[in-house]
């Protein structure tokens, strides 16, 4: 049974103010709640079905998490998904810590990718290919929502993100940046380095003019029919995909 | 000045039902209702702000299709897009047509993608990749549900869809089968022949049993994280771009 209060406080983390004010947000369903569980993240208060209670046994009881059992109306009604016959956890949120990027590994950098769907499935992209780290731009859809959470199907407890000012961040380079736009190089014959950054720009207005400065070599996905460009993610998977055919062992 | 029985019917077609009676759809917003125009969709009514109308003044004339001036309000209010300041269009829905998929190219067949943003993403990628013929299951999200026409990005007028009994239609194999399986070959190593469908599952449960034995060569995209899968658009775009790599000129 979830208290109404609970029920109240809950619905409040599905709005950035309170998310912001009380340094919690939401993390809702069997997969992702497993992979939070299993994460380095703090958890404040953890709600779960009969159902999942017992599909989970061992597990709950191996990781002696406290929790609570409520109904799944009660979890459909206070979170943010239609539907959940699972579990929904409050999680504290982490700092946002800078992330330095070593010149053997390969990072994400998102101008303004606005989408939560498109940023959840961006740190998803990034996880299934060993990418640890996304460095994104103040406007950049916030991490905490909870389509972002929810479209990332828990690999945002795997991927590390940074919110900065990507003037500053890339005042200083040290490694190779890969920026997509539809005028690059043929992403085929690109010979992708060691290291790298992987920067994608926002959905309607690509890579701000002000960043074009600092990419190193342009690429573009070739196209052979007759659409004007790629989502946002599905390029970054594809980027990704063809960097991942030269650099193997990161 | 949108009528309200205008008004009430173009509301009625973000409905499946409604479609299905009237066989006609929606199209919103500025590019997919101008590449409506360019297509070979009959346009039932086409609703546009002074805006729009300013902006492709010259392009209206030209093509001389009548249409109707409303506000962006009226357009809000009507359609299924919580902002539209420039266009919407009912127009015909097109017969479920067989199509054959010939030696020389491509095809997508998807086995039960549900989530209509997936559909519509798919059909961008597949225009992306000059992939013109797309095979749906009966449970495939539905081609004129409004977000699937809007993630689309117009490329439903360029792709063509038709819906089917996919056992039936694997009954007689005339080209390779390409299936995206976990435990496929990696798929940078796959030599892609001349033509051949890519088959691409459900969300959750991937390629029905009674499909995987239609086919040829199980493929994998190799995994370098943590991530359980990718998203069915984004494995969709990964195997056409490796195909692509193959064969160039459909």
């Amino acid at each position: 049974m979830l208290s109404k209060a609970k029920a109240k406080y809950i619905k409040s983390l599905q709005v950035k103010k309170f998310r912001k004010l009380h340094h919690e947000f939401l993390v809702e369903g069997a997969k992702s709640v497993v992979e939070l569980i299993n994460s380095d993240f703090e958890i404040s208060a953890l709600y779960l079905t009969q159902n999942f209670q017992n599909c989970y046994k061992d597990f709950l009881s191996q990781k002696a998490v406290p929790f609570e059992l409520c109904t799944e109306p009660e979890l459909e009604q206070a979170g943010a998904f239609a539907s959940n016959n699972a579990a929904l956890a409050v999680a504290k949120i982490k700092s946002n810590t800078p992330l330095s990027v070593h010149s053997d590994e390969y990072g994400l950098v998102l101008d303004d990718v606005k989408d939560p769907g498109n940023l959840g499935t961006l740190i998803r992209i990034a996880d299934w290919y060993g990418i640890q780290k996304i460095i994104c731009s103040e406007n950049t859809a916030e991490l905490y929502n909870p389509k972002v959470i929810s479209s990332s199907m828990g690999s945002f407890c795997r991927v590390q993100l940074y919110y900065t000012n990507l003037e500053d961040y890339f005042a200083n380079p040290t490694l190779t940046v890969y920026g997509a736009l539809l005028e690059g190089k043929n992403v085929h014959e690109v010979e992708f380095s060691k290291g790298g950054l992987i920067l994608l720009g926002n959905e309607s207005q690509g890579i701000n003019d002000n960043l074009k400065k600092f990419i190193h070599k342009a690429i573009s996905i070739p196209s052979y029919g007759g659409a004007e460009s790629l989502n946002v993610a599905v390029a970054g998977a594809v980027i990704c995909d063809n960097m991942r055919r030269n650099v193997n062992n990161l």
